[in-house]
């Protein structure tokens, strides 16, 4: 048996990112950089004013003193003119400061009769001015490449003056269900058949991790028909299988792939949930197969798949996103398996998660997996914890996992 | 100046969640249920064995019995007849444990020789059986309604039969940036122009939120133009504007709006940054208006537009989710208006969340909102704080924001 971070490691260093493709601003949001964003402009293009007041020279703006209004500059339209001694121009938050001006009297401390404005309140050289260039200028980078973009990241693209973002192919993933005994939800179910879940869980986790799910028709177990899946996964970038991946007598998809010439690593990976794990090459296409059992599917998902589409989307080679957290409740020492217990998590009055485990872990629970927040990740042979200790954990509620 | 709290509480007393529609259980993943999932079925439908092995009578299964072989059980194909005394039954993890035998002899303590085998190690009556209902029984509401559809859920609501789901409308959200200065990102930008940001930013965060954007044509500071937009919002479930909404010369979208009928609540809230908000109603759309700077633009859309989003999405009516953190620099005390500082956030040795604000605040640094993780709430006068004490954060960085 292998370790996970091995396994992972290995599946890693198999996969390459995606090429690149232009998509519009607008399809942006939640697509991975494949080229910096540098700033086509500088933000702002010229010294502006933070508030609404009026420009002049600070020189010009002690208390009590007297301007004449020569114009005004809304946004939008800046004042074409100079200020001189003595003069004034209105001005509101964004707008250009004048040339000749160095100071803001802003809008509450003046008084205003026509085209004369008085100064309640001295102004101060460059107060209330913000220059040009302070938010970024032009060939700065403000979105590095291999980000994934927030709503934020698109704003500041469009502030930098992009109409378009280049950015790593989304992952097309086939899913490949197998088994006698399952059925497709609303169908009719063979007598001790049960209901797939497997297909649509993972076609919605690859979504949730930014990718395209293909889902293949149930293949049964039938070394043709899974043989036949080979000659249909042209342009996927990977083929994601369940079940027929035990060491029991149905180990259909690697005699029925292999045929067909897939490449073989097969492990048994010291891991719960989960075990067989198979990882291989079909032609171009990168096969991962995943435990039939919906509970260690989705856990090794989280943990193989995960990494493996963040890597093929641009992002860092890693393992998923882990964070510390404390123990809610004790633990018995681990076996020689890593394990991975569904958690709920809350937070202590210092701000600390907490997290704490399931009583049960039978991995055929999943409707436990689905009220979990977290997986609490145990090392292999790791001691026995009290309650308050500090672990690990991934966290499944803020992903949409 | 009303409070962020009243003013959302008001939004949100204005709203109501939007009516359900039917959507395949493929497309569920991330919608908002709109009726429980009840199980169709019960899961495991009988008592299943939990390893490979071979079924038999406990009675029988004493160390170094031996036991005749009378069938197998793959998974789906159950065995169709009864075990009976010294008999036995192949069966693999989730065959039907056949009538008759109430123990599991595991593979890995059996020797098999043609259809005998042998007991290298005593069986216990009912271990290694998983019985029927275990996860779940018929009637059993497995997704309360009102929750956010994970991958874990979609595959459980698939184990429990439903091909279809019953979910709340995505919420069309119109948005409408106006102002004479601005250009869409790659169009030609006017003297003293700026690049319009806030659309797309904001129709990213309607994504984000699980909505559906419709980016309307920027509107010129034209009141003609802007209450000609009243035409076009039939069939939205809200309005967002941008800009024009300032207390200055220029507030042209409350006129024209109220021109058309737009009932209004429009308030100066003692918030930081941000600060005017317009809410409203047109007809039968609710219209929210945002400052017109992209960072409050922003911060204004989480703080009011997120929570308005989830209320329509069928989610609780409640303030973004915050979380409890460190403070990582020391902290002036605040004034009268609640503050929401950019922040990074990193872990402490004892696993907690700290959060460390820009020194620099500024409402036009759009690029230093992109690098934020999170934004720490200040309430309105707020004393000094010092590094390490307990404050409170809305995390950006794990919600696409």
């Amino acid at each position: 048996m292998i370790s996970v971070d091995e396994a992972r490691d290995r599946i890693l260093a198999a996969l390459r990112p995606l090429p690149a493709e232009t998509v519009g601003l607008s399809a942006g949001w939640n697509r991975v950089t494949a080229a910096p964003v540098a700033a086509r402009l500088t933000q702002p293009p010229a010294d502006v004013s933070a508030m609404d007041g009026y420009a002049l020279r600070a020189a010009d703006g002690g208390l009590g003193a007297t301007l004449r209004v020569i114009g005004a500059a809304p946004a939008g339209h800046p004042f074409g003119g100079r200020v001189g001694a003595g003069e004034t121009v209105r001005l509101f938050t964004g707008s250009v400061v004048p040339e000749g001006a160095d100071a803001i009297l802003l809008q509450e401390d003046a008084t205003r009769d026509g085209d004369r404005v008085s100064v309640n309140e001295a102004v101060v050289a460059g107060r209330h001015i913000r220059r040009a260039g302070q938010d970024f200028s032009a060939g700065d980078i403000v979105v590095p490449a291999g980000r994934r973009l927030t709503a934020r990241d698109i704003g500041l693209a469009a502030a930098a003056n992009h109409p378009w973002l280049v950015v790593h192919r989304r992952a097309r993933i086939a899913i490949l269900a197998t088994g006698d005994e399952i059925s497709l939800p609303g169908e009719p179910i063979p007598p001790g058949g049960i209901v797939s879940s497997n297909s649509h869980a993972l076609a919605a986790l690859v979504r949730a991790l930014g990718g395209e799910p293909v889902v293949l028709p149930v293949a049964r177990d039938d070394e043709a028909t899974i043989a036949a899946t080979a000659d249909q996964i042209h342009g996927m970038d990977m083929l994601v299988t369940t079940g027929g991946a035990s060491v029991g007598d149905h180990d259909l998809v690697i005699k029925a792939l292999r045929a067909r010439g897939m490449t073989l690593d097969f492990w048994q990976i010291a891991m719960r949930p989960g075990k067989p794990l198979l990882f291989g090459q079909l032609g171009a296409t990168p096969v991962l197969g995943l435990p039939g059992n919906p509970v260690s599917a989705l856990v090794c998902a989280i943990l193989f798949l995960l990494p493996a589409m963040a890597r093929l989307g641009g992002l860092p080679a890693a393992a998923p996103p882990s964070m510390p957290a404390i123990l809610g409740a004790a633990l018995k020492a681990n076996d020689h398996r890593a394990d991975h217990l569904r958690a709920t998590v809350s937070s202590d009055s210092q701000g600390r998660l907490v997290a704490t485990p399931f009583p049960v872990q039978d991995s055929a629970m999943l409707r436990r997996l689905a009220l979990a927040d977290a997986l609490i990740l145990r090392a292999p042979h790791a001691p026995a914890l009290p309650e308050g200790a500090e672990i690990r954990v991934i966290r499944l509620d803020s992903l949409g996992l």
